[in-house]
């Protein structure tokens, strides 16, 4: 078996399309040091990960591996795929362990892998609910049962495991069982697809650590097979190549477009590439709310119509959120343009760490846009998979800053750090300073190993109007490319830095008017940023504030509210006090000058309960029209 | 049998509860003389009418009933219910008799009576459906198919033409079904409920012509039993004396509630009074939209959660608004409120009357408060109970104006008109001259056949916030009773009159926040008539208009437009016309002053096809609240 790091080899024929595929800069070679995603990642490390690990021993999660590994009695408890989320605590876990090595966490891993090797079953197959259950109805019921998804997450966490710690002992039960899912799916042997979405991309990482094409071929076996039952909830309801539209349960999409992302860009398939244009645009166009949340519906937790965005009743479930993340990053490899870039910022600024509250202890499954203080976070849930799916993704973002092509590095997100990237025969030494995303201001140190030509990209976000680029303190003149990203190529040598300074004004945002739920509304933004007033900051109700065009706003940095934040700051009007007892209709009242401030939308509900708003009524006035 | 006129002899103990009740004026009493009711009542019958009958010929509807009366051979045909339809249109043709009579329409109503005859059975049983598909089935299927609905348009029909004409021929039909009906339901026969309600109003009709005090109770019975199935769909969920929200399908609901509130006037029952007060409450104040149409949902053309009234996809059905007046005019005469005269009057002069186009030829099913240029009136529909309540309805409405107690009389409704009542054993001629509702400018003349005290009570609209009475020229001071009405008591003479002059701003309403469809926005009212703002007056659009608070808005009545109407007008700011396509978010553009123009609701999709839209969104601006 090889173990291979750069499958540019395999990356064939991606130039004759005009894609610029992008390498990924995995998170064992950067190293972060700004203010904003460090300390969430140490939470996240010290607060979410033991709390994860201790919710799944209380609701005998983990004890149904023990149980079926022989080491204790007793019957399996909780839902079918539980399992799940003790691979994505594993793989949290890993991704923690090489930021902060941690000898007693490394340990305990170690035990845990140990119970899963006694949990597999001879020929590989490993699930502890059928195993302990049902174990002679493998693979009979797949659009419901979770089996493959199951498979995919224990598949992630080995890959993790594997990088993080370079310890083979829980990627030698993943492959194991991937052989053995091998030996049963295929065109001559069982055709199936997973009911719930996972393993196609889990697959492919599994291809990239181990090399074995086996793995890449069975992921697009899994892909290519859609369209058996013709439902609509778990993406069955066409071939996936002949899908123009997203449908049907918002995590499931995410995780299976991830994995043709992921597909396509190993076997450059047109087909499969055109249908996440296709995709793509049908749901940043129509079916995104401006968090980057998805998925508007409580009743198939997934996607309705276009341009139903309803604010209070927004599911926008955190696993899509961080689906939406996974699959905007596979994009941004895939073809190297900066609107990907643009969601996977969106995502990850706005509506993925909403789903955690500020101290990594509580979680929203939903996300809304408007509340009426009914929506609080909790420590658990019974389907756990937004706190496990956390607790995996924050590590996970050093990975997403950076990526190389052939000729240059590229910048994909703004966040101090450090980096190691090859360039050809050079190594580079690049690393940023910045308070993104509170400044536009990002400094950049390039040192590589001799003088040598590449190019340094720097993304160009879409929030950004205007922006100031130096090279070594002078400014030039550059516009961002077809790629969105200002490329600079020159011989650089060590010492040489580079700067971008984006202006970052407070953005009022209209949504486009088939979204009734925000028609006559404006969202408040500043930088890659979304807003929100909540009650706490604003006399304890913002359902009756609306924001007057003529207002000025005026945005600064608390550094003691909610860990740190920018906040806008302006007058509003507030609807007077009417007495609406027994009242449907009234004449209106003038409104009231009032003061109202704004707090980043991600960090609502981490104090008292109350109203909470994005879409804020929004008009000029004639008065105000004639002045200008 | 008794035919008695007055009623009041058994209307026992209704004064121990402090309720007023009235007594109704009917329509055989009052003549019109009008602009906006006279000329909607001669298109009904030189138009609306023809047209029904015409489609119940080319419908097969009226050849059910040659068919079954053994005329004509054939199969039934159409819907189950279609029988209703003809009872409806034969209602609609007695009252317009009445107004105008017509030797033509007067012979044809005898002809098709002729046919109804046939198709009555020996028994007196009268469907024309179960006679020819299902002779078998009778009253097998309470809760789907439409019997007890049919018989009571039947006996509504029959008292209408026996009121309006004196023959029995129709009426003798109906008092033999409805003996046969008698026979089959009771205590100790058949228990059952109708699954469409309307049998329970018709019945008190009947008894009330009749005398026949076995029609009330065979009402009681029907509304007693309710109950039986635990569905809300027909308001069979729970006994209506335990009913406290309005829920399930809004014609049926309206229906029932109609005839309760018969049924409780006559039997002085407190809890049928009570379970009317607590409905009443829970319709007007929390699932009515502004122009007193009701039910939002298309799902079951009814109720869903209290404040869901989304404006565009508004169900709104025409009949459910038709029902609203039905039931809030016998609310009226059960309790002397004007609450309910103003629950009457805004269905009258918004909800009901959009379901018809200004020429009487094209209806509303539904009505929705936006809409994108995608709706509109149809001459006839395949359920076609919207056109042909409407063509009963309309002639029904001089029959709101006016009423009775024992010393006075009652002005419920502003319309020019004339009646003849007997207040004591005084009888008084009473007219009323007025541009209502485009001027608030009420002159009453009262003429008693000798001088009398008594009280001339005049409705104080809610819509109205001052108004100045008169008495023979001379202002005095009243303020509205308990009851919502001016009570002027004196000694009447010969040449007496009396004015009330009501002020008619243009008022800006806003609704419940709990309305999330209406937040932020504001719709326009003058008088008791509601405004939108339609495309073909504002340059082919108004989904992009809003409303600031400093927009001075001007009336003016137009004689040529829409047969006559006083429009809004004023000035409004209009979204820059951004480029969306592709585009889901953008930041806000600068808002274009525009011109206004609004009409009543009521007259909308009468020329080209557009945008419209009631709830306009309303901000002021923090220059202007300077201002103030």
């Amino acid at each position: 078996m090889i173990f291979i790091h750069d499958l540019n080899s395999i990356l064939f024929g991606s130039t004759l399309t005009g894609r610029t595929v992008l390498n990924a800069v995995p998170f064992t070679q950067v190293k972060l040091t700004d203010n904003f995603w460090a300390p969430r990642i140490e939470i996240n490390r010290t607060v979410t990960l033991p709390q994860c690990f201790h919710q799944c021993e209380i609701t005998n999660r983990i004890r149904n591996f023990e149980i079926a590994g022989g080491l204790k009695e007793g019957k399996f408890d909780g839902i079918y795929f539980n399992d799940s989320d003790v691979y994505k605590v594993v793989e949290g876990a890993s991704y923690s362990l090489w930021v902060h090595h941690d000898p007693e966490l490394d340990k305990y891993l170690d035990d845990l892998i140990a119970k899963f090797a006694l949990a597999q079953q001879k020929d590989g197959y490993l699930n502890t609910y059928f195993t302990l259950v049902e174990p002679d109805k493998r693979w009979t019921n797949l659009p419901v049962m979770h089996e493959l998804y199951c498979a995919g997450h224990l598949f992630e966490s080995a890959v993790a495991h594997y990088q993080a710690t370079g310890k083979r002992n829980l990627l030698d039960i993943a492959i194991k069982f991937a052989d053995y899912i091998d030996s049963v799916f295929g065109e001559d042997r069982l055709i199936g697809v997973a009911g719930h979405e996972e393993i196609e991309l889990a697959l492919v990482k599994l291809f990239e650590v181990t090399g074995e094409e086996r793995y890449l071929n069975l992921a697009k076996f899994f892909i290519d097979k859609k369209g058996l039952t013709g439902t609509e909830y778990n993406q069955d309801h066409l071939p996936v190549r002949q899908q123009s539209e997203i449908v049907g349960h918002a995590v499931r999409a995410m995780y299976l477009y991830a994995g043709v992302a992921d597909v396509a860009k190993y076997t450059n398939d047109p087909e499969l590439i055109a249908t996440m244009d296709r995709i793509w645009a049908d749901v940043t166009q129509r079916k995104m709310y401006i968090t980057g949340g998805i998925g508007p519906s409580a009743s198939n937790e997934g996607f309705t119509v276009p341009y139903d965005l309803p604010n209070e009743s927004a599911y926008a479930e955190t696993c899509a959120a961080i689906g939406m993340a996974l699959w905007n990053y596979r994009l941004l490899l895939l073809h190297g343009q900066s609107k990907y870039a643009d969601i996977l910022e969106k995502v990850l600024y706005n509506g993925s760490i909403s789903g955690v509250s500020l101290d990594g202890s509580k979680f929203f499954y939903v996300n809304p846009l408007t509340s009426r203080g009914n929506h609080h976070r909790q420590p658990w849930y019974g389907c756990a998979c937004c706190p496990t799916n956390v607790v995996r993704f924050i590590p996970q973002i050093p990975g997403y800053i950076y990526a190389t092509s052939s000729d240059g590095i590229w910048v994909n997100l703004y966040i101090s750090s450090q980096t190691n990237v090859k360039i050809g025969d050079v190594d580079v030494q690049f690393s940023q300073e910045t308070d993104y995303p509170w400044s536009g201001l990002v400094k950049m140190n390039v040192k590589p190993s001799k003088n040598a030509v590449f190019n340094v990209n720097m993304r160009f976000p879409d929030w950004c109007k205007s922006a100031k680029v130096s090279v070594n303190g002078q400014t030039i003149d550059k516009k961002p490319n077809d790629n969105g990203y200002i490329m600079i190529n020159r011989e650089w040598r060590e010492g040489d830095n580079v700067s971008i300074d984006m202006e970052m004004p407070i953005q009022r945002i209209c949504a486009n008017p088939k979204v009734s739920a925000d028609v006559g509304r404006v969202a408040l933004q500043r930088g890659p940023v979304i807003y929100c007033l909540e009650a706490e900051d604003n006399e304890g109700s913002v359902l009756d504030i609306a924001l007057p065009r003529d207002a000025k706003l005026s945005a600064s940095f608390k550094p003691d509210l909610l860990n740190g934040v920018v906040i806008i700051q302006g007058k509003g009007l507030r609807k007077t006090k009417m007495e609406w007892e027994n009242k449907l209709y009234q004449i209106v009242s003038d409104d009231l000058e009032t003061n109202i401030t704004a707090i980043p939308y991600y960090a609502w509900d981490n104090r008292s309960a109350g109203e909470m708003v994005v879409w804020l009524p929004e008009v000029t006035s004639l008065a105000e029209n004639k002045q200008e």
